[in-house]
């Protein structure tokens, strides 16, 4: 008991919690970055995690539940460098070898359909519930314990199942009683066409992509004059923060740029925004093409969904074309959608 | 891909998941003692977590999250030793310290009400699913990933609260389905009362509780045999395998002992089964007084359910009136029912 009863913190106006005034901190029993969820909360957890489960079952999804424990090697397969350094490992003494607590669960649903599932006719549309564990900075107060549900669409390479994937996460936002919500669209592709063949050192694209997903426009700038780039390619890169906004930006976009990898994507951009008019959620729809923060392993349509007061993205979701490969199974597309458990309680 | 497709397993006759013809077996990519659920099995999985859910808050229970990680020397205290050598444990980069992933919610549930509900008006009913994590024995092909859904409740000390978790197991196994089935009815304190103040060395006394445990009537007897108890004492030992049956057990059990302790826990049973034959639950109850293997921190009843055709318990349950002030807080009684998923899951 580090805090006296007389002295224990009050709950905070608005707290849902008001029966559980805290004897001992949290602090004093819980390792940092994880922590126990009291009836109210846990009650809105259950209630969030049924209500996308039925939302999932109604699009056709089906569950699978992978391993609360994975191979290292196995796992980090799937894991760019990011998720690489969070990934909590141990000696396992059964097997002498390493194993590790999922920090993403994509990667462990195109490991089952690379393994057990591959003999199932594609496309599989599979769902989960879960949480993974991350390490965290030790200053950042962030959690540890991240709970998740979603969906992966896999085998289908097509701006449908593009917009399938957006259209489940406005219909599931939706249905957990958001109202005022954006999905911010983005594509890795865009931004790669851009890059691709630029006469300049790595080091160099790594500090302006830093840049750009930073929204650092003045940073930006002192990096492109500095460079050897030439005017063209500057006016392209300088465009990507500026390329936000409605359906106007895929118009602007298609004047900004010129190489074909772009255009490529703003083609696809294109078709996914006229089945999302079909999907009669346009409202709901900003692109960002500037937005580059995808994970690792994203290959197309990316996207986040956002609610008023609250910085981050309470969905992600994306394009994962190479992911299955890099699993050892057969080359296979596949597109999918997170919900922040977590993130949504907050913005409740 | 250990396994050749033309010599892949084939799904087992009766196997609800014909479309997983496996390429790779799973143990080539996952470790020992877990694995994936497909489709079939995980939507079983999620009917079988959300129909208990629903019988706990019918119940008046309300859910709590545990978070998946501890520190280990707050987690050991609400373990008993065999689930202490099952931990998962190590290093937090972040504490130094060490830290552990849960064998057993009760422990985490105790620790929630004893810290940060420690203000909240008794009793308390909880409920949660979840899943714990067990080291297993290399050969004994047992999973390490549980799956786990119960209920809590805190701060009664009386019969109509043992009844209470009974009569819950039995309409949770009818809400999954069950018809046929037995709740094997137990008292820790029964046998306690008989082994207490004998004239032994504590090596036999565990010897002689190892052979009830394993109902080894003949071992039982040579241990007897050859030891200093007189006959009254090897009378009332002798009795406890054979304790098993309807409720003419209780009748029995009262005139095979003399000591306080067990008449007392003899009381307790009585007054449970009134209240069950309440509960119209009677057909279901089979009481066993020499089912003595209940964890270690029990200190009233003590339950099983079994369904036909399964050795291992579905469900078990017991009274663990001590495990709060080893976890830190006030002395408070408790009762608890936890049903196997993956047991439930075997049965089906």
């Amino acid at each position: 008991a580090l805090t006296p009863p007389d002295r224990a913190p009050r709950p905070r106006k608005g707290s849902n919690e008001t029966m559980t005034i805290p004897e001992t901190t949290p602090e004093a029993t819980l390792p940092k970055g994880v922590k126990d969820f009291l009836p109210l909360k846990a009650a809105k957890i259950e209630y969030l995690q049924r209500t996308l489960r039925d939302v999932f079952a109604q699009w056709g999804f089906r569950p699978v539940i992978p391993p609360a424990l994975e191979y290292l090697h196995v796992l980090e397969k799937g894991l760019g460098k990011g998720l690489r350094e969070k990934t909590f490992r141990f000696d396992d003494r059964q097997s002498g070898r390493l194993v590790a607590f999922p920090t993403d669960i994509t990667p462990q649903v195109a490991r089952i359909v690379a393994t057990r599932m591959r003999q199932s006719p594609l496309p599989l549309r599979l769902s989960y519930t879960g949480h993974v564990l991350r390490h965290v900075e030790q200053q950042a107060g962030k959690d540890r314990e991240i709970f998740q549900a979603g969906v992966e669409l896999i085998g289908l390479d097509s701006p449908e199942a593009d917009a399938e994937m957006i259209a489940i996460a406005v219909e599931s936002l939706k249905a957990i009683g958001a109202t005022e919500f954006t999905i911010d669209i983005g594509q890795v592709e865009f931004f790669r066409g851009v890059m691709a063949d630029l006469p300049i050192a790595p080091e160099l694209a790594a500090r302006i992509q830093e840049a750009i997903a930073h929204k650092d426009n003045s940073g930006l700038k002192e990096l492109l004059d500095a460079s050897p780039l030439d005017e063209a390619a500057r006016r392209e890169i300088r465009s990507l923060p500026r390329l936000f906004g409605g359906r106007e930006v895929l118009t602007r976009a298609r004047e900004a740029v010129s190489n074909r990898r772009s255009l490529k994507a703003l083609d696809n951009l294109e078709k996914v925004l006229e089945l999302l008019q079909v999907y009669d959620v346009e409202e709901h729809i900003v692109f960002d093409l500037g937005e580059i923060r995808g994970l690792d392993y994203h290959t197309g349509v990316t996207f986040q969904g956002f609610v008023p007061g609250l910085g981050r993205a309470v969905c992600t979701g994306g394009r994962y074309d190479g992911l299955a490969e890099t699993l050892g199974g057969p080359s296979t597309p596949g597109v999918g959608l997170a919900m922040g458990i977590d993130r949504i309680l907050l913005a409740a």
